[in-house]
């Protein structure tokens, strides 16, 4: 059965590293002593080591031990026996080239439909949709494609941002730039806002923490979904 | 010689679409009876008629007729015939793919540096780069390379945005992501602000514009450069 948590960020405002999503990681993750970390997209260009150790600090506060895939000599033996899996945020393009690189996009996405429980936040949540693109970052690497996990069958927009109606600036705001990832594709988009996160157990999807969602879709304007909506059935 | 216009944003706040430039391009393309236009990148997915029809409204105001790459049978033609040649904005992702699937840009390259007029805004600028890896457009398409025509030795950040220091979002600033290129690239990176552009003239790079632009290389601060400074040995 999966067991998933796809989270919009990391990190809220002058708070804590994941110390909005604490409480829900202790149940996601009871039966899990350690956990896989992907530290791949390297938010700021820092280490893997450094990465690992700042996802290690958190989890230590709810005793569940964390080592990272770099530690490990064999990713793809990493993955199968992981008890849980943790991909966090930074770079989506870093982070689809190394999972390619290292040959375990399809694992990863087959381990997790299995139901080791895993949790993404920012880029590790991006990849949990059909491709990555709707995701914000900027190319700083090419990939070898922008298929990604398919956890579910929509994309995801996290740190969905409204459009600012004082701004001056005349780049695209990010409902534009749905839009016009629409124009030559299908796939729904949910704008998932900071403080969201989709919960998934088994082939249940919901809407999580307190704010709506934007969901858009191909021809059609935008809505608002409320927290608690299930998004089972959306594709 | 090259004479090149590379822009941050065809159009400012609260002024119609190329209105601040209109001076300049009467004197860059003053050797032009008409120019080409390359609507690849379709902001907001408006197709190339209509985007080819904006840009024919403007150009006619300085006795310049506009004709869309599009309308030829053989866009390798279109650029070896054209006097002056335009590249829109939209989608970066977009226009690249187009470019290398028409199988053009090299001969784009080639055509511009042997002296064809050029004028580039937003996508239509980011190309002139030595890659699209440090565009702020969302990966709607997948293209078969981010190398782009390197007219200039250095990439370029259209639309440039200094962060909002009250912003409580969390996603990455500009700068934020800049530094994530250069964890992996040693290209320098220009910040054109909304306003701004580069003027090339044969070797000559100068920024033009009422706005200082803000310079990014790997492993330095980032520095100001005032309106008029010299780029021409920036690489």
């Amino acid at each position: 059965m999966k067991k998933i948590i796809i989270a919009s960020t990391s990190t809220l405002h002058e708070e804590r590293y994941l110390e909005y999503l604490l409480p829900v990681l202790e149940s996601h993750f009871k039966n899990c002593k350690s956990i896989l970390f992907i530290p791949y997209a390297r938010p700021g260009g820092i280490s893997h080591d450094e990465y690992t150790q700042k996802a290690t600090e958190v989890f230590l506060s709810i005793n569940i031990s964390v080592k990272g895939i770099h530690e490990f000599e064999n990713p793809e033996t990493a993955i199968k026996e992981a008890e849980g899996i943790f991909t966090g945020g930074g770079n989506t393009f870093l982070l689809v080239s190394q999972l390619y690189r290292k040959n375990i996009m399809q694992l990863l996405s087959e381990t997790v439909k299995n139901g080791t429980p895993y949790l993404g936040t920012s880029a590790g949540s991006n990849i949990c949709g059909l491709s990555m693109q709707t995701t914000n970052d900027m190319p700083i690497v090419y990939p070898p494609s922008f298929q990604t996990l398919g956890l579910i069958s929509f994309n995801l927009n996290p740190h969905y941002l409204d459009a600012a109606l004082e701004s001056k600036h005349m780049g695209e705001t990010r409902e534009e730039r749905i839009h016009e990832f629409h124009a030559f594709n299908s796939v729904p988009v949910l704008g998932l806002r900071e403080g969201s996160w989709l919960e998934i157990k088994g082939e249940k999807i919901t809407l999580k923490g307190n704010l709506s969602a934007r969901l858009f879709q191909q021809n059609q304007l935008p809505t608002e979904l409320d927290p608690e909506s299930d998004l089972s059935n959306l594709n």
